[in-house]
């Protein structure tokens, strides 16, 4: 099973604080640029792998889905979910990604924000996610870059004129990284670009965009501290269609 | 025009001296993966978009190509090409990529190694090459990874330890970098992974394979100095298919 770190105390404490949990999708500096890769979503019946606390499944129904399914490993992530929701067209669940299962044909959208990097079998949950999908359909989700995830040292380097280098090791090294965020080893699994992008191809998806998200020079006006996301992708965006077999 | 540094006798001299020149496509690490993502080269006709010495223009006529035209920008490399080739199928001209100009439909595989990242506009090649292919064809390309590219201050960071570690900075600040290599001021152009990739599917192409090449553990074995290339990836190769358009 997948590492449930978000059911941890302190981690969840150290997360609601977040302006992404506090504000929702205002609060994520990326939702605009991942919006962007969105279809039209009236008339869809979507599925949000890793909804957390819903703030994306309650916008999809605002943006016209006609049914939402949020999974989530985190039953306490789950529970604020479901009581800051009031729709019956969204139904929240219970769900170890690495273990996902769905209805096939029954979605005519897949959706997740950085829950992938989590994953430590991306080829069965990109197979599973084909067969969830009809023909045509989209998948549209972010992940943490592989240039923030690869380095054994994660950390900015800055020198005595102030600039910040983000360092790159072990990129080749597939596999386990354990960080500290909010608690000590926090797990998540690098791939490299090639890995994740292939794994989708392999699995009937075609490409449509890739995005290494950076902030706009409207947002980095409006919070000078996103900045240094110029400097290296936090954060990759990706947009693939299902194909028609 | 492009910046045609392959006719300054300094850069030549030590260009020259590189495995990859001495010893051709044997002597080019990354060889082996790009070969993979070429397809049965029986009959196909090869364009070559920076052919250098003409190594892989001699490859494809060796695998069964029927025709292939290397070009090149520097009348130096085109005259080594020139005096090492006696094969009436193998034409080589001189052309400015950034100018680049093909007949229609007149070739079956494009193929480029290693110069891609010396061309500002990408997107009018691209453009360029989708004409200049039949539908279905193959595109198949190394250039150099954008993890390796964007930073100003290149050069790898030794810990007291020996770890090395590659420098990322400025990655969403795409455009020119100058670097020393052979002669001051080589002129690259930075473009984030996203921009590259979704230049080509905007183009009309489908991506089919990416790769951020690493040597195999066999190639460090025979090679212990390739052992840092496993760090970061210092290209990226990439295979595209033309769309039936």
């Amino acid at each position: 099973m997948a590492q449930n770190i978000y059911d941890d105390p302190t981690f969840l404490a150290g997360y609601s604080r977040l302006p992404r949990s506090a504000e929702g999708l205002a609060g994520a500096p990326e939702w605009p640029a991942l919006r962007a890769l969105l279809p039209d979503m009236t008339g869809l019946r979507v599925v949000d792998l890793g909804c957390g606390f819903g703030w994306f499944c309650r916008w999809a129904r605002d943006a016209g889905a006609t049914h939402v399914l949020g999974l989530d490993v985190s039953e306490k992530m789950l529970a604020r979910a479901k009581a800051e929701t009031q729709d019956a067209a969204i139904t929240y669940e219970r769900m170890d990604l690495e273990e996902l299962n769905l209805p096939k044909a029954g979605f005519d959208l897949a959706y997740s924000s950085l829950a992938l990097h989590y994953i430590e079998d991306l080829g069965r949950l990109f197979a599973t996610v084909h067969r969830a999908l009809v023909p045509g359909a989209h998948f549209v989700f972010s992940i943490e870059h592989p240039i923030y995830m690869a380095t054994r040292r994660p950390g900015w380097i800055t020198d005595a004129k102030g600039r910040k280098t983000w360092p790159v090791d072990s990129y080749q090294m597939e596999g386990p990284r354990r960080t500290n965020w909010f608690v000590e080893g926090v797990l998540k699994y690098h791939r490299t670009l090639g890995t994740t992008l292939n794994l989708l191809i392999r699995n009937g998806f075609a490409i449509r965009h890739i995005e290494d998200f950076g902030p706009s020079e409207t947002q980095i006006a409006a919070a000078p501290e996103l900045a240094e996301e110029r400097e290296r992708p936090m954060f990759l965006l990706v947009a693939a269609e299902r194909d028609a077999g």
